[in-house]
């Protein structure tokens, strides 16, 4: 039996049930990911497996260095076939990391293969899938479709022209909804250049901050128009520091004279901004994402000779989160601005703070339910473990029905295979409650329980008016 | 087969030897609630299953925020059978929250309802619950006395005239122990006018800490001569910085001066105040309770709406816990006055700090067992996965044998099944341990474990002298 | 049949096969222990078991105070057998404490006895261990060689003679490797009398930091030429704050001064020596153990009247170890001499700080697998539960096939069963995972798997030019 079969970690009966049934055919609601909208626009066809898995993976260069490769054969000048092979021992020796449950599950998905990558047989898949890739003609498009997508939230430049999602949203003869996310984390370490930048983009001076924010409010606009339905930020960590509209003005002048700002200037800054933008999400029925709490670029060397993403990222910890978060939920409610809210934290211990905080900011008067969501288990969360640890600690402080789900958050265009293992992990982990005892063994109830988490939820949040 | 039935969360044969032969029938000691000993003297009458129920959980509360339930339902006005139809609608949404079992457990044990509660059954549960608690006059003393308890802790304010306990003293045609536990919290964010009404009970003027702190003594001396052997202290952060005789003072008249205290001068107020009380505590044989780590109402608008236990509280980080409690215990140890002490942490990644701290601080002449308790789940703790984070936690770190064990912390009336609920999972889990080989077969070791835990510490714990 | 049996804490098929066929017969590579190498050099012989099992055990000191046990019998003056009698009380109250089944595992591998420790047993296994180790005189040697142990790593202090090394190295009768670690932890509290003694030891004035950092390079050497590959530090919290040369030469004079430094000195002083130290062993190819995370000698009295290592310690929380502990590695690596590193954390929920850091810094052109390894669980995290939420975070962010696997880090010649114990819970887990096919059903992977983690990984890294 292939390793990865129909009832792959499916180890009860009414998980196998569940997932079967309810899950496995239902299509993917990809709320947040990094895929390029030009490759979607373009179909962009992959010169090879080593371009399509291994030139933007920083999660398998991490594992590959640690399995003692060069890094000539990582981000290196190595060949894509030396690179495959590299690829190919590690994930022989990386047993118990879930990039060994991934690689088998999208060979075995996008290319019907169903042996263990390894050394010995590394040649002959490199061979097998590139001839695949070739004759099946598999492009962009082409692993989105047969994936099941019925929805993909990209990420996305507040400057970005959006081109490519106008392309593909006026394409008939692909029928998957392509939005933008508006993600301006540039702004929250802002320079002098980047504001001119946005001046640029909006023909006009931002001489102060309430034009500057008048000024990204626009860009706001402009997403609206293109179908965004959400926004998405990067904190390292969640701050939360008050000030006054003179103290801001004077921050920002601060910054428009290249003058460093002290800690305290920063965290007001931040905290500024998320709340005034928050406001705007608030305004046009969005939704905001928080990520927050990594290390990112640690490793000087390969930052400076590779740049972001090169898989020396690691998980923070910070003080005082709680009363941090808790008073920014509260500031955007006290504006009667709270907007919808999905919290991604990278720290596993942080999952009971923000299931916990997230339930203080639930009452609202237009029936959503579970308004501020406890995000599904993100980047190094997204494993089994992580995936089992936020379900539980939703289910303890909040509504585990009303949880709007997975998502990819992937560069690749065969990740989708997350979701199906997302599912399998959910419908294994209920039906161990459900054989257990501890939920009951209503079908109506359980079918509902699934359906939701794996589909209904997201789209009820994202597209209130379409799903009703 | 109904949802809670006899073997309900015991699933392997140990378990459920061991929950119906010691541990079920045992009476309930139940150190730890807030019930209102007034209603506990008059044995009030409920109106209907809405007041019994929902007029004060903030749990529920919660939860039914969660599910979309606009305020008015929740803590506003609309009618009672109204708010009860929002949470059945909740309840059958809270599959995997621990109300979801409470709820189940309640409608069994007090009105021998087998249904799953939901919209369809609402109404008609509705009024066969009124009906119920008309037809059999379901009072507050009912309740207590179905449910087999003998001992209950309430929390009362250090100025209350316990007049309600007396009377439940005096009173031989109840036999529960009821005592009060002394709870000074308003006096560690003091007010002048808290000083004013100390000196008021007292008939003596307050003008300096060496005066005040007497004052404070006679109200434990109160609580003592009417029967109570406990404190509680709930703090949000766990602090400790030391202060001089002169310092204290000093401090002191800021507060009457009704000057705002900095930091560090609230954090020594804290710490002193602590110390002082622990000592007088000592003196007496009581046990110190602890409760910390609350970030408490964080939603502005509810707080300011409906007050305090608007269920708008959730769990805090603090920085150098470990420091700050080690130095407290220390503190009272050098000045031989180490009471017993129960330490409840509410962020449950503190667990394995406040288990090992705990077992720091053991040693004693009196040949008291495990002094320093970790106490057992607390708040959002109280869950099946919180309880078995607690017994594992203090089973690596200390002597689960010892283990004063569950108290059900709540307000109402019929929330005794939770400790029915956690002797199951105390019971499931040793089952397990047996039945994998990691605890002993051996019958008497296991009988001692599982009734020590559920009743005979506690007694032997509060009521040293009574036990022996 | 006895409580530890053949297939003791083993529950699937998988894991017995495992265990029994590649796990249990390989030697035992200890490369951190506190044994002492005089003890070890003149094969001591034991007087009694209390000398053997409770002279200097602090765990069943902690143990036994949560027991009610008073002073006397567990650091006082009691009689050896009251010392043992107040202990076999203890062990048979402590199930779910791992010294349980310590206990247990080393009565019946040293001693062959298979009953459980108690109250009614205790002076009769007093009587015959006592009786069996003179019989079969027992020595440090006898444990050691019964326990089929091939490394040796103690712990030493930088200006130890190392007499007892070369002793051991030089004596034919006894061919275990037994190598000394370097552990210069007095030099990061320094004070002027330490260096006085390290001037002395190395006859040469250190009048600046640059000439005292050369001496203790002498003494790196002196380690060196007598085989010793590896350092450890013990740190209470991680900290990384920089310095110029100028710094710490002032810092350096105002430790010669006998002044008192700045929180802010005091860690510029831990990171500058950490990070030269470091460099240190980079060029000499040495493995650099860093423990951090404990509240040492919590209570004063204990403390005062009895010294370190009381049994008063207990696990720290701090601020920014993300941060801190990332720019240390980085800086060693931006001096290219980032050494082998293996960080052991006390606090269980910095696992996933310290793993998914550890896997930043992985990259090297030696072809070192997992050069920078999440150490096995530390003291309080030395248990099943410790044990495993070791292997399935480290699984998670890196490769479990390269873990350097398990040690003792104990004091006492009959600890060697914690590597039992150790190969018994991998080997369970490994067999789970299996078993609910997350693992590969592949005989020859899982071989190494085990085989690896249980003895090659740890000679590899330890001693690259013999193991090749």
């Amino acid at each position: 039996m292939s390793f990865v079969h129909a009832d792959f970690m499916l180890n009860n009966e009414t998980a196998k049930h569940l997932f079967h049934e309810y899950a496995k055919d239902l299509p993917i609601f990809d709320y947040h990911c990094h895929l390029s909208p030009e490759e979607i626009a373009k179909d962009h066809v992959f010169e090879n497996i080593t371009e399509l898995w291994l030139s933007g993976d920083h999660y398998k260069w991490r594992a590959m260095r640690a399995n003692g490769v060069s890094e000539g054969k990582v981000t290196g000048s190595a060949s894509p076939k030396e690179k495959f092979l590299a690829w190919a021992n590690t994930a022989e020796n990386a047993i118990g990391n879930p990039l060994f449950h991934w690689t088998q599950l999208e060979l075995k998905k996008y290319f019907g293969i169903e042996a263990l990558l390894n050394s010995d047989n590394a040649e002959q898949v490199y061979n097998e899938i590139n001839e695949k890739m070739k004759c099946d003609s598999l492009t962009a498009r082409k692993f989105i479709q047969e994936s099941n997508v019925e929805f993909i939230g990209t990420t996305d430049s507040p400057l970005d022209s959006l081109e490519f999602h106008e392309k593909i949203a006026e394409d008939d003869s692909f029928d998957v909804t392509v939005i933008p996310a508006f993600r301006p984390d540039e702004y929250f370490q802002l320079k002098k250049h980047t504001v001119k930048k946005l001046e640029e983009a909006c023909e006009q001076k931002a001489s102060s901050y309430k034009i500057f924010i008048k000024l990204l409010e626009t860009r706001v606009d402009y997403f609206d128009k293109h179908g965004s339905v959400l926004s998405d930020h990067g904190l390292n960590e969640l701050v939360y520091t008050e000030t006054t509209s003179e103290e801001i003005e004077r921050i920002y002048r601060k910054i428009l004279e290249d003058q460093v700002l002290t800690v305290i200037e920063r965290n007001q800054w931040i905290t500024r901004l998320l709340v005034d933008l928050g406001c705007m999400y608030a305004k046009r029925d969005w939704v905001m994402q928080i990520h927050f709490g990594a290390v990112r670029n640690a490793h000087t060397q390969l930052f400076t000779e590779y740049g972001a993403d090169a898989g020396t990222d690691s998980i923070a910890d910070q003080s005082y989160l709680a009363e941090n978060l808790n008073c920014l939920l509260d500031a955007l409610h006290k504006k009667e601005a709270l907007p919808k809210m999905i919290l991604y934290n990278l720290n596993p211990e942080y999952n009971a703070i923000v299931a916990s905080t997230a339930a203080n900011f639930q009452s609202n008067e237009q029936g959503i339910k579970s308004k501020v969501q406890f995000g599904s288990g993100w980047w190094f969360n997204d494993t089994e473990k992580g995936i089992l640890r936020q379900l539980e600690t939703l289910s303890d402080h909040g509504m585990l029905m009303h949880f709007v789900g997975m998502i990819t958050d992937s560069r690749s265009f065969i990740s989708y295979t997350r979701h199906d293992y997302f599912r399998r992990i959910l419908c294994n982990y209920v039906g161990e409650q459900v054989e257990l005892g501890k939920f009951p063994k209503e079908e109506s109830l359980l079918k509902k329980l699934i359906q939701n988490i794996c589909y209904f939820n997201a789209k009820a949040y994202f597209e209130p008016n379409r799903s009703q």
